[in-house]
């Protein structure tokens, strides 16, 4: 029976990336479409979004935000207005033309991200402080011309949620921004089963635009960091190009201050990468569009058909998500079928089983084989869920425990990181930030709320001002 | 008290297309964006469009239907692989450019609809009768370079779902197109309170690329039809140059039958021109952002806002969509805001009516006032919901019935439609649509399932062979 029937993937430690898309095209997440760049998201990879999105969208509404939709397109001078901004995205621009619009001179950006549709519009409805604030969020595709693509990870087209606010005060929006931060840590814990590392992104490591930029780091199962999502206090950068402003409670003219915030189909990546194994996909049970599979074995039997039928009914009465594969695939192809596609819990109700009344579970994330009494069967899978859940979690945060490393000295940077993970590490500044990038492709994920593990920088010998995690990433 | 305090807006039959864009800014659904024919969904109008969404999403998953998503652009080759199909959408081909495409010679269109798409991952994944049907839906924005524009009725970019199924026999295709013509109508029933009428298109009307299309069509307060949706059966017209073929039971290669159906937003415009008067939206309560709005009346008062406070809790108890106004604005213009906003039902909260243990419920839809015990505040409004969509579905229905004419002879035609609605005429073909189209600027909405009204055509005199509804439209 455990015998591979169907689809064979690379093993995971041998050629990661190779296994990465193997996982991605086998469990049927996605399938490359004719123009390089563009995925098309499969049902079973889009059912994983329409949970991610669930969830964060009751959040988001939890928290007094209100959903809009902004343009495909930019008018190109909206987009000069906040000069990092444009610099940061001007390398990757892509324009909307027709036969029309080529003939005239205004140039019409596709949104790679909408801060300025956002703030041109705020520019319109704000104008007192009773206006304020306002905090909306858009579900959208967005275009960026990237050169190396791969898919959920770096795609020419994405999906995305971008939340855009506007404050009155400093205080409101930088508490907004690490609010946003908390939620997104929270769905990491609460739905993907997967630790997050938040905090503030470095100067050169941050948003353009933006005053800071707080992020969700996770470290995937090859040791490459991830950047999962992030959170942007703008200030007054945007506020003041766009003229958002308001007539305050002192009667004061005042410029607004804002955030922005985002997470894209990426965390789907970032699941796929974190708990998959050499056997494809596995999913954390409140994230799997397949909680539960039922598999006949002998499904010309009667008793066989009816059992599992009276299972499917009960778990859907408890709002399980199941499936009963009652086709006329051998059961053998069925198990990997379902373990290539992560789903979680198998029920196998074979009638050698049912003799005794019993039928046998298998849990995808560890491989353990449980029997169960027939009537326990639907109190158990509750029980096993937030159980799973909570081990995939545990695990996942072994992993970021286990690889993550600090050194006495520099000349070790390039045998540790080698072996993937993390580095921690007090640095002074910039430079030698740049220069731990240049020397080892490892870039700087975030700044640890952490106290100064040495006095000086190990890089430079200066002072040391902060304490770094550093990574490789994807 | 009903004085307007805030927003005057045209008045509906003085200015209908003025009075339409005067609700759509004023009751804040949409703004214009700095391009011409992109708009943007503000809350309260994109809330509308997520009710929407949520009925349809989840009846087609009911009815087996999966989601997927497809890339915003389409190779140029592909799309060119349907001639009726490239034909029809040609002269409003947008393409996707960047400073690295325009060298290139592969044009990347974007999406005007997603049927070659589908077509070709169908052909990918289709290899078996075993794989069928396959029944897609996706949730996307697409873009049509329109001359005119108007907010959600015609837009450079507007936002549907748009099905794509193949299927193994032409029966099981052509039940599908049927059957979500069924769901569409269905969602006029319960969700708009919009009587449809539903039936096939003419060869003239109908898709480009399709055998037969499918319309829901209904009828504004000016007189106007709007087509809301449309249902394509495409028997293999597509599946043959795009060669999806499957393995039949009887092990044939046989190419398969398709389908696809789509609404947009502008089911928002139909809303609006179906139940909107001179104050502003009326909105039907199952579709309503907004169910039930309470205003304090002397909000400075504790008892008031106590008792206001209560009812919000109750309501929200038993899901209703609730917004309390407490803010410091006047009784007056709150009044006027969520009549504009087209709120079904507002509790107002006084002092006076609260010494009697009472409150006053107002209704939108017929002005309506209910003097109503405090205790019965949620019984109450929990049995008007349903009463108001029914007399709304009814009013609106009247108007249809009072609106669809019949002539004795063509000479009447243009007296009657100048004075707007739908006239009922058996004619002899596509000639003789041809001539009413350009006498009368009126087209054929629907071919009626009645029989012959004459049995001669009213237009040529020849044998009438069907029973066509007429009308001017959007």
């Amino acid at each position: 029976m455990s015998k591979k029937f169907v689809k064979d993937i690379t093993l995971r430690d041998e050629d990661f990336a190779l296994w990465y898309t193997d996982v991605c095209l086998k469990a049927e997440l996605m399938d490359y479409s004719a123009v390089a760049g563009f995925i098309i998201y499969r049902p079973y990879g889009f059912a994983i979004w329409e949970n991610i999105k669930s969830y964060l969208d009751k959040e988001f509404k939890k928290t007094g935000h209100e959903n809009v939709y902004m343009p495909l397109v930019i008018a190109e001078n909206l987009f000069q207005k906040e000069k990092d901004h444009v610099e940061g995205f001007a390398p990757e621009s892509v324009y909307l033309t027709t036969d029309a619009t080529s003939k005239s001179d205004e140039k019409l950006i596709v949104r790679p991200t909408s801060e300025v549709l956002f703030c041109e519009h705020y520019r319109k409805i704000v104008s007192s402080y009773r206006d304020l604030p306002k905090k909306y969020n858009q579900w959208c595709n967005v275009v960026r011309w990237e050169k190396t693509t791969r898919p959920f990870l770096r795609g020419k087209e994405f999906l995305w949620q971008e939340g855009h606010t506007v404050h009155a005060t400093e205080e409101e929006a930088r508490k907004e921004a690490l609010d946003m931060l908390g939620v997104y840590n929270d769905m990491g814990k609460n739905l993907l089963a997967i630790p997050f590392i938040t905090g503030r992104k470095t100067e050169l490591e941050k948003f353009a635009g933006a005053d800071e930029t707080y992020t969700i780091e996770a470290l995937m199962h090859d040791g490459k960091a991830l950047q999962s999502g992030t959170t942007h206090y703008f200030g007054q950068n945007f506020s003041v190009p766009f003229e958002i402003t308001f007539q305050d409670r002192d009667n004061q003219l005042k410029h607004a201050y804002q955030t922005s915030w985002g997470v894209t189909t990426r965390l789907i990546g970032a699941v796929i990468m974190v708990h998959g194994d050499d056997d494809g996909l596995v999913l954390p049970p409140y994230l799997a569009p397949i909680q539960t599979v039922i598999v006949p074995i002998q499904s010309q039997r009667e008793e066989v058909i009816a059992a599992s039928n009276k299972i499917k009914e009960l778990l859907e009465k408890e709002n399980i998500r199941v499936r009963l594969d009652d086709s006329d695939k051998t059961p053998g192809w069925k198990f990997s079928e379902y373990e290539m596609k992560g789903v979680p819990i198998r029920v196998e109700v074979g009638p050698r089983d049912l003799k005794e009344n019993k039928v046998t579970l298998a849990l995808r994330y560890n491989r353990e084989k449980i029997q169960c009494n027939l009537d326990d069967v639907v109190p158990t899978i509750k029980k096993l869920i937030p159980e799973i859940h909570e081990k995939m979690y545990k695990r996942a945060l072994e992993h970021v425990k286990k690889h993550t490393h600090t050194i006495n000295d520099y000349s070790e940077f390039g045998k540790v990181i080698a072996k993937g993970g993390y580095i921690k590490m007090s640095i002074a500044g910039e430079e030698e930030e740049l220069k731990v990038k240049e020397d080892h492709q490892a870039t700087a994920r975030v700044i640890l709320n952490e106290p100064l593990l040495t006095e000086k920088c190990l890089v430079s010998g200066k002072k040391a001002t902060k304490t770094i995690l550093f990574a490789r990433a994807y």
